[in-house]
């Protein structure tokens, strides 16, 4: 899993079925890369999360034909970011 | 998922049964760096829009048994891209 | 799925049983990196063809038991390769 | 699979309810970077061991059901990190 | 599948019982980088190899219940390394 900073929802009205109303979730990595996630747990901005990928993003999803490839899995109860 | 800018269409007349006609889109990462996706949603050249791959990409083609590992999941309302 | 040019075949006598007397293909990446692919396409060296990687490479392998990774989807009509 | 070295244990108590209660280990890259990783063999800050990701490392953390996509598979009896 | 050089043994008694008593083989990619392979084919130090990755990986071990994310699936006859 990897580690990840939580920043803006991701405002997306047109999308396929498969995502249904689930809430979106841009993550930065620690290079500034942006990600979306699928977020079952209910973060907020700065949080620190680690995430699952693969077909085990759609098992964290609680369900499983969620169409997704990134979830959230875990807040990070504290966590100092690497200085690079 | 990927947040990625939609290119132009790629042509491809040669391809696996598996694939079908369905479209291909060229998209463009953060980078400039060139994918090809399958387009459920109907996209234009421009739009950000971000994708799923995996085995998740073939769930999000609407059906199962199209071979792609890149689908687009939907378009992003508003999206600022990063300055890098 | 994935950009790349068609380099030489690989030969390859002393393999797994499950790639069988399939034909393997080198391929180059738009950095030049080499990867090795399925063609069931018939492809050519110089064609610029797209891939698709993960458990959609086996199914377009045309027989899903085909162990491979990356298999070649299709030649692309025309392509301009990227400058950098 | 891949070679990691193992860092602190991770602390999340909000978690998806799939990852249960099972220990969550930070481990370092050959680069430095983070990812998190789950721990059925029972390693040691400094340990380098090795891990399976994707699939597999679901089927690795003893129980398929556990949603991970990065799983210890064993202890380094030795390892000399590169220099680089 | 990606084409590396293949170093040493691994050295690993402690491991999930996925893994039995498979050989584990240390591979270099064309950037030095290591990988853990396991070795269905019977390799020795040096060999240019190529891997399947992802759960092609664990199809490729002869076993599926293997629990591998890449695994050598052959000797390829020659091989001449990039420069870079």
């Amino acid at each position: 899993m990897e580690i990840m900073q939580v920043d803006q929802p991701l405002v997306c009205t047109r999308r396929v079925e498969g995502l249904r109303d689930i809430n979106l979730r841009v993550l930065r990595d620690r290079k500034g890369g942006a990600h979306v996630a699928v977020d079952p747990v209910g973060c907020h901005e700065g949080h620190w999360v680690f995430t699952a990928s693969g077909s085990a993003a759609r098992y964290a999803a609680e369900d499983f034909r969620i169409l997704t490839d990134l979830t959230i899995c875990g807040i990070i109860d504290f966590w100092e970011p690497d200085e690079s």
